[in-house]
């Protein structure tokens, strides 16, 4: 199986067309490896780069907020790569050391109630039943 | 093993002086499940809260951003009770319809592509390690 | 697909000789639904039952141990019916409410700092690396 | 505590059994680490390899299937040294880089939805209630 | 913020298109819950159609093997809704009970197996570094 | 964003506090990488210190159990810091390799169960509902 990253220069011109609108997209000279090991599968790698074009673009939550969801995710996860990635995608649109230390509080404190509340075995009160 | 839930009028000192200071806190006129559960051990009761109380404070993230945050990591880990509790938390807090439903998209897509990353063994780009 | 739990009364031969053997290790009536719902798949009920019986027999973990580490495993992976029978079980092996109340703590910090570690991408101290 | 892996040379009569039984059984010429550091407990090695050995081999689902599942748990939860041997295991037992590119974006999507569906609260379905 | 599913009778022109393009795709009278509770969000909802239609059609592997690695994944995750509408899916897709016994029986192990890989750090064999 | 650990010499005074508090309590040279990257977040490093020092005292749970529960956990969540560094505080508590095995045995079955349980959608025993 072919697992060498597909770089610009070696492209198909179906992945080049997506390595293109990434970097319009974004802004930046280069994709990001994540991008060019997905293009070992091109039809994987359009409809990804479509969907995260479509989630990520602001809208009611605005770019920091969403990168630090998608931080945070990353995080609970587990996902080295990821949370390299959304950590510096996240300080690129403006997260601050505090934010991060805040963001990590957050999101280490969910990770522990979230046991305790499976652990006590809570039943859902009457009032959040929807 | 006792596992019925603690009700105020049931409660040590200990345990009201918590639950006075969650209602007081929250201005809520009781308790959720979540705290009468906990209550069975007084020492996590007090530590759990404390911790939530300064986690959850605004700072350099506001409260809605931290409820969100918190709903997504409960939806990723699928903690049913905290899933509840924390999207009545988050919609009291200012959440609308078009910004769950966009914190639910950035949710699947970032527990998508962790898993995209994973399978393709993508390494951490040079310029993301620090 | 057969869906529904198989009983004592309309098991085969097979699948009673491991009902027989799980009652008679465990000094009990009748097995639970977990084994019940297995016995559609004799092949997997037979090895899973085998292997559980080797694992959680005393040897340098005593049976109490072995039961609160598979409770709090079960608690951190989310799983209802395992949480509710290992909670059981533990209980009848020995665990009082105070052990319970240590133990689900212990279970949140773990998977609280799991996350900080993560987020904060904190390498391996060159003392821990074996 | 022995942490070194356990060569075929440095093996005792139990371990080696289990060794050659690996080796006979899928042709080749040594064991992975992971066998050589589950050899710290011979119980474990003995007990894994033998239902591997039950659960791996061709039934209902041929091996090329039951490999691709493997993996797919292995991506879903972050288990490196799993995804690097398991992709290898498959792609030997027939994986095409076009079926790996499949796998992956199925892995995905059902990561994606399986949160989906946990925010969105949704209710199963009276026809899916077995 | 509005939680009830939407069902065919009052959806929007583009909700009834999805739900019309899944039921003429699955030949299927109506759509599961997954899709009426999407359907607040009428942008994730056709996303998500379009994403599951394409990583779902045949191709290099078939729709049995598609369904049967999404219900592992779902079984890993432990998410009920997608446990039973995707166990009904592989059903219809041709899933026996014993394909479904030997499914659960690598499931569990994989998920066994890479949790002692993680415990005894098992370094990746060089022969699987790619 | 700055992420350096924070060694004793550059540490303000809130930090060196806490590191003194963790050198004496632990009866060690120095604190582990851990504490130096938590301490970008001064709160976050004093909160969760205080936390794990009142969790894994010495309480109805004996240390060493504490550790081995923590250890379980970080197997079950894939946390390599964690694993690296619970793996050693558990030897240092008293574990020795034949603990070990028994723990990793005990953590792999409950991973194991746990997906078998989900995956049979095994209904919780009207006995162990409380």
């Amino acid at each position: 199986m072919s697992t060498a990253p597909i770089d610009y220069a070696d492209a198909s011109a179906d992945v080049r067309a997506v390595y293109d609108d990434i970097k319009k997209t974004r802004n930046v000279p280069d994709v990001n490896n994540f991008w060019k090991y997905l293009a070992r599968d091109p039809a994987t790698l359009r409809r990804t780069w479509e969907s995260i074009k479509e989630v990520m673009a602001p809208g009611a939550l605005d770019p920091l907020t969403k990168e630090m969801v998608y931080l945070a995710v990353s995080v609970t996860n587990g996902c080295a790569y990821c949370i390299a990635s959304h950590t510096a995608a996240a300080r690129k649109a403006g997260m601050t050391d505090a934010m991060f230390g805040e963001l990590m509080a957050v999101t280490g404190m969910a990770n522990e109630t979230n046991r305790l509340a499976n652990g006590y075995r809570v039943p859902v009160d009457v009032a959040f039943s929807k």
